[in-house]
């Protein structure tokens, strides 16, 4: 199941076979619930290995529209992570120190040490999404980059992070809906950018730049998955299967104790003051 | 009740007038879940204020003895935070970068931007504790960090950051059944380093120079609580009331929204499209 969420640099069709609709032949939350649940407790306990053992990173990168949600699955699926071995890492308007650097600098400080689970809300995609729509880049800058991260990412998993490049896929309609429930709720107002307005325009220029995208960076090693994201409980439910699958195939374990330990457990059973 | 557990420069009784067995009256778990539950929920929405408004940080700084359960009471107490507006910060032995500044540099660059919460896992107080008992500074140098230590604290709270400052308050028996238990769960072996055994015949010299901590920082805008921590159910509950309590005193609301963001509200109900 799992595979036909994962878009391939063979495939050619697109963002349009996928639909933001879809449930996966769920009818509602409560046929997920139970499985969530268990999804939950296996990740934590699949996270404390990871930070027991120390063998590799694991790098988890939302991209997707304004108000598909990003903010939402973070806080849904990965807030139950213990906080010691996981962050969220936002990137918003480059700071000046951080625009007289190349496009990568500021992500590299900041992905995940052995151990670690990071979650990008947004990320170096954005540099060749919403620079391209708004023609502050030209196909061939856009082309060049989408290079670099390539040879970047390629850098990351070489080296032991598992990188999970995940795209929340709405429709404009869905996010019509999302703006106004900002709008209408004194808690949520302060979310609302009167750009978002704007930006609606330009929807079929962000769909034309994101497939390039998707055509240009989904590797073996680092592929993205589309995550139909219309209805919140199974874009909650589908984020937190491929990030478990995903996990599952590094096959951690709890490390052995070193020498020191060793001898000290055999000497305390040996006294039987273990 | 939270003024008890909280510790004024003018109370010279130190750490022996607080009992690491201390439940506060409670009998069990039980009789404080259901407002264990109520307070996380009032923490979220609290923390989604903070972080809408953006009028303060806040720093929780955790100290205490090896198997005082730190990371626990981060675990269990703060991982039901958004991820996105806190996250948790540990000190490790510094490196050689760090160790070439001064004490408070490594953690200056991480206190917590307005908006945000952070957990300290301990903190620059190591550089007055574990130097200290193992001879590495003497007591003027200790007398003079502490010093620089109340400049530092002023420097923050001035600039809008809540400081709770909290030790984890247990037993030489607790923490050798907690060493015992991580010798026997290979789930919690890697825990274990062996030289948390040696530290032990340091007890009473650590628990001076705490005490002298206490004495020397703590301040009307940042004191220290002292938490009884060998029950861990109570020591969560008393945790979480007194972040709580610390974050009401606040008074935090959602900001008003912005000028152009309310004419487009005025226009839009205006034309019955919201």
């Amino acid at each position: 199941m799992l595979s036909d969420y994962r878009l391939t640099k063979a495939d050619k069709r697109g963002l349009s076979r996928f639909d933001p609709n879809d449930t996966g032949g769920f009818a509602s939350k409560k046929e997920i619930q139970d499985e969530f649940e268990q999804m939950e407790r296996k990740l934590r306990n699949l996270q404390d290995k990871l930070f027991a053992s120390k063998t590799n990173g694991v790098l988890v990168l939302f991209q997707g529209m304004d108000c598909s949600g990003k903010d939402g699955v973070i806080k849904k699926v990965l807030s139950n992570l213990n906080p010691q071995g996981f962050r969220a890492e936002s990137f918003k308007k480059p700071t000046v120190e951080e625009s007289a650097h190349d496009f990568l600098w500021r992500t590299h400080k900041v992905v995940p040490a052995k151990g670690y689970i990071t979650a990008f809300n947004r990320s170096y995609y954005e540099d060749v999404l919403i620079t391209r729509v708004h023609g502050l880049i030209q196909d061939e800058e856009a082309a060049a980059r989408m290079k670099h991260i390539r040879h970047f990412e390629k850098l990351l998993t070489d080296n032991g992070v598992l990188l999970i490049k995940i795209f929340l896929h709405i429709s404009p309609e869905f996010q019509l809906e999302k703006i106004r429930e900002r709008l209408s709720n004194p808690e949520k107002l302060w979310k609302f950018d009167p750009s978002d307005l704007n930006e609606r325009h330009y929807w079929d220029s962000y769909i034309d730049a994101y497939e390039d995208v998707f055509r240009n960076t989904s590797t073996p090693h680092a592929p993205w998955h589309i995550v139909p994201a219309n209805e919140r409980w199974f874009r909650n439910y589908l984020v937190l299967r491929i990030i478990l699958s995903s996990l599952e195939k590094l096959d951690l374990s709890y490390p052995e104790p070193d020498i020191e330990t060793r001898k000290l457990l055999e000497q305390l059973q040996a006294n039987d003051l273990l």
